[in-house]
């Protein structure tokens, strides 16, 4: 039994994108988990991690933390289950894509998430996280949210490569999901935990496969408290 | 061996990005081929092809066209020489690269070297270019060759999700190249081919990854007609 630790918000919403990638690759490998959720002030309980940042695993004796580590890792431990990257080739493109996601679509969709996100969080992190969305935008969550129709449609704008490919295919991965897919798919997820607005319009070939991979794994990503 | 008919210019400038996604191709695949070069004017060379642009390749009967349509076919072909690809996970996310390139990439790559790239070009095919250009960017090749030093700040930023994974590793197909490196390599080949301005600053990633493209295969890349 693997532990994972995650953020948790108000209503048991569990909104960090970066531990629905590790979520989904547990669960790609078939793996049985236990998860165990933190608060995002809460640093006391992942100081045996050496970091400050979720997500973290403990596999028996050995501690992992971030999220590629963390898959990088899953792949090395446990090579007969399904593979998450296809190969050599193909692990080197997941970080491809995995960097392609944190540079240029994980920073609108703060953005275009933040004043959203900040409502479901616990009480005792809002004031923390305001602080760290004015930091990094330079605005409040009120003055983002009044912008959020307009950075969605740059949300929508800058995932346009996968949407090409999606129309053609699948997954990212091909016939079967990657990992790329759980780091994109991550941002979707995010958005639909914190926003009442949906974000992917029917239609859209992106929000296809986002219900393929919301069915993925009995619909483990289904399965948590979400808007929508 | 294989037929390639490609895009030349002034003084045997060999400029298609495209093209050259397909010269590394085959060379990769360790294969022998006969270049044909075309003015971008003159669509009845390529009538054969049932297109109106190159690459084409023909190999024996078969005629293909479209520089992904090519790689996919050299890969099928001839399975035992080097994989462009490293499998099917592989593929479809050097297929995500290639998009992102041709998406993200290339149209800006377009606006800052449209403005060198004319005067490169045969005269007979500089009045069709110049009004695709101003068809695509509402600009002239002179309008866009002011704003050339912006442009090229942009077209650096959009590759960034590739330098930071290349900081880290040789090669975006890891410790070699794969075809996802082709796609992104024909970017910064086409700059060193038409214009004058060196676009990567030295002690950039990418420059000491563009000079290992160059290297590869003895060096056919860096064996052509260039500015530097």
């Amino acid at each position: 039994m693997i532990e994972l630790w995650e953020l948790r918000g108000q209503n048991d919403r569990r909104y960090s994108n970066f531990s629905w990638r590790t979520r989904m690759a547990l669960r790609h490998k078939g793996l049985s988990v236990s998860v165990q959720p933190v608060l995002l002030t809460d640093k006391a309980s992942i100081d045996f991690s050496g970091g400050k940042t979720v997500p973290v695993i403990r596999d028996g004796a050995r501690v992992v933390r971030d999220s590629w580590q963390i898959a990088e890792y899953l792949e090395k431990q446990y090579p007969e289950q399904p593979s998450l990257f296809g190969g050599d080739t193909g692990k080197s493109l997941c970080q491809f894509v995995n960097t392609w996601v944190d540079r240029s679509v994980v920073p609108i969709a703060f953005q275009a998430l933040a004043g959203d996100a900040i409502l479901v969080q616990d009480p005792t992190d809002q004031p923390h996280f305001r602080a760290t969305v004015e930091k990094f935008t330079g605005k409040s969550p009120e003055a983002l949210k009044e912008a959020q129709g307009k950075t969605f449609e740059r949300l929508l704008a800058s995932v346009d490569p996968a949407r090409a490919l999606l129309k053609r295919q699948a997954f990212l991965g091909g016939d079967a999901p990657c990992y790329a897919d759980y780091s994109l798919f991550s941002v979707f997820q995010w958005a639909r935990i914190v926003s009442p607005l949906p974000l992917l319009p029917a239609g859209d070939a992106l929000a296809a496969w986002f219900g393929r991979v919301l069915d993925l794994h009995d619909g483990h990503a289904r399965d948590t408290p979400a808007f929508y």
